[in-house]
């Protein structure tokens, strides 16, 4: 799969032009039998991630209510061992945090050597909501734009590799998804009756969205507009996504710092 | 499965009367049967227990080296939500670390609540080594325990379910896992040379191991004896004790904060 369709690094951005329910022509039994050896490869390459001890990935996701980050974060990593994933969902900062310039707790929050991490929400957020509210006019988002921009290559040249996911869902999608909340006592706790006030701002998202998108996708850490209707080709190409950044960094195994012929044990 | 046999919160302990290689009288395809389904609870009780986000549960894991803690992490946890798992493996304390108490690092760790958070070694190699190494006499471990003992109280009465899991394996069964890392390049990164001495100091981490669970084995924070030569037993035990110590909590789905029925979806 080639996810270079989803990529981008600067320029204009449409998101209406691109599909939310694309399925790359596959079923979905196709897309779980792939799921399969794609987790297997995650867990392997995690695995040398660890080892190796020197770089990280860190996956920003991003996506309206309901857009199923939960839900990636639940398929993507099952079957990785969790001693090297860390994740962080971003709430509404508290005193302390907001005592603090926006990208203090971010920075706190990214992963060591050896791991990946996973931002559930993140940075975006802060320009995101504050911008659709008009508590930021366009010359504050895209100054905050620029910061969020040279802390992201503060990581990358620091060795992490910054892969940031926008799950693109339909708005008709996101009805059915939170309708399906409504309808399901233990989901309730997953609505919040403010998100109907978000849905209504559904278009200024949007504008926000490709604004964010064409600003700060860079080729060191390039945005992927992932389309999001169907639950198993996301899953699919955000595993996919992980796996071809695990691939290009190509984490080895360390050199052993002792002959292992030389050692008898009692 | 009762894991009372295996259960301590104080009084006399001797590991060498607690067999290593038990299997609860179960084969391995038993046993991994059972893990299908203990997983698939674990899965559930987590989300519940993070749906509720009221409360909190602590996996401490103790063992010798290639005693199997990153193996029970990884297999324990596999299928269960990452985003509601805190794993922490203590290394040797930075320089900042060591500027403050014992418990400085430690508690800045705990899970918050809706977290299980699991322990990777923990503040019992604070006793654990330095006794061992004659660098803290009994009366000095001793003071240690009761600092240990008072602060797992803090935690408990403040929501935080603390378990406590040693991994029981015997001499013999060190020297295979040992041997199988040194013969396999791909696991050198796990042998660490200085871990043969440690070897040399059986005894003595058994003298240290048992006052140790004697002193700090509370019914606030028992200890558990896990047999874990056979990985597959250990694991299910492991898997046990969690779903156990989850199904006492019984968390619950919070309840709605608005009335569902009300809500109409444009």
């Amino acid at each position: 799969m080639n996810l270079k369709a989803y990529r981008f690094t600067g320029g204009k951005v449409s998101l209406a032009d691109i599909p939310t329910d694309a399925d790359g022509g596959l079923t979905r039994a196709d897309a779980e039998a792939r799921m399969v050896t794609l987790g297997a490869r995650l867990a392997e390459l995690q695995e040398r991630l660890y080892a190796e001890g020197k770089r990280s990935v860190l996956l920003v996701l991003q996506a309206r209510d309901a857009g199923g980050k939960d839900g990636t974060v639940k398929h993507v990593f099952a079957g990785v061992n969790p001693q090297g994933v860390r994740v962080t969902s971003f709430k509404a900062p508290t005193l302390q945090e907001r005592a603090h310039d926006f990208l203090w707790r971010v920075h706190a929050q990214t992963p060591p050597a050896g791991f990946i991490g996973v931002f559930n929400r993140s940075h975006y957020e802060d320009v995101l909501v504050p911008r659709v509210h008009g508590l930021l006019d366009g010359r504050g988002a895209r100054r905050r734009l620029e910061h969020l921009v040279a802390f992201e290559a503060l990581l990358h040249d620091s060795g992490t590799r910054v892969v940031k996911a926008y799950l693109h869902i339909s708005k008709e999608e996101q009805r059915q998804r939170l309708q399906a909340r409504l309808d399901d006592p233990q989901k309730h706790w997953k609505f919040d009756p403010a998100d109907l006030a978000e849905r209504e701002l559904w278009d200024k998202y949007t504008a926000v969205y490709e604004t964010v998108i064409e600003r700060s996708g860079t080729k060191r850490a390039p945005w992927y507009v992932i389309p999001s209707d169907h639950k198993w080709y996301r899953n699919l190409v955000v595993s996919q996504l992980l796996v071809d950044t695990l691939e290009d960094l190509d984490p080895q195994f360390p050199p052993p710092t002792f002959d292992a012929s030389k050692i008898r044990l009692k």
